[in-house]
């Protein structure tokens, strides 16, 4: 059994992050084909462009440890993932978006937890650099969630005036 | 396979949070039992009884709703606490409460994402008071995650004033 310093535990919380951003890489095309309104497809198309510059920012963090960037399984990310593929096979037309805007909300507040814990972890170690990489991306994921709350309302307004 | 409206979803994900914090319920004490720091275990203690305040509320949404309360297995709260153990059983002294406090955001926000959806589909149903309750336990998670991002930090300059 491996004895893990705070040191090792921000590497492998490095790798888990790494693993998820790359996992969400190849799921959000897919929550942004099946969304129903054209303002949520482009928020998640806009978030993808977003997240691939984060894999670019994990990668320089890498660097800077002085480490390969490996992916670490994630299983909470698996479990997310699995759940938004359930919810998402079985949901009528109409109430689709507000499924994608759950299940995106899951994994950016996520990110939100990994990254403030980084952040403060790379502080502790002195990284400062690495730390106000982890600030850029935990902004951008804030500001996300932020925006799938506001197009939560919109959509949902859109419907009842519709009705 | 069951085709899902807003109000499905709703009873779906009210089953998917009630599996959480009951899962929760059972997990704390480990934590806090692992816990090195006193201030860690008595804030882990406390949002315990805060977690069991949580499930009842809940339970009285789902009379609200007439329908029986019922858990509905989370894989995403399941793969958070497994990665929660495995980093446990693998951390030295000085870093434990460092790897609970991570491991505890982690569930936090999984519950502060669930809430906000939740509190915002309860009032597109026109369950204000359901939407209330919601709103309730969403105030107390975003106030625990906060003190343990503040115990995050204390713990680490007690670290730093006594190396």
């Amino acid at each position: 059994m491996a004895v893990k310093s705070l040191q090792d535990l921000f590497h492998e919380t490095l790798k888990d992050i790494y693993y998820v951003e790359k996992k969400l890489v190849r799921a959000l095309p897919k929550m942004a084909k099946n969304a129903e309104s054209p303002e949520l497809r482009e928020a998640i198309e806009a978030h993808l462009t977003e997240t691939e510059g984060q894999v670019e920012r994990l990668e320089q963090i890498f660097e800077i440890v002085e480490k390969r960037a490996q992916a670490k399984k994630c299983e909470a990310m698996d479990g997310i993932l699995r759940e938004a593929d359930e919810v998402l096979s079985e949901v009528e037309d109409g109430a689709t978006d507000a499924a994608i805007i759950a299940s995106a909300q899951t994994v950016e507040h996520y990110e939100i937890a990994r990254y403030g814990t980084l952040a403060s972890w790379a502080r502790q170690l002195g990284m400062d650099e690495a730390a106000e990489l982890f600030d850029e991306t935990l902004t951008e994921e804030k500001e996300a969630d932020q925006k799938l709350s506001a197009l939560a309302e919109r959509t949902s307004n859109q419907q009842a005036a519709a009705a």
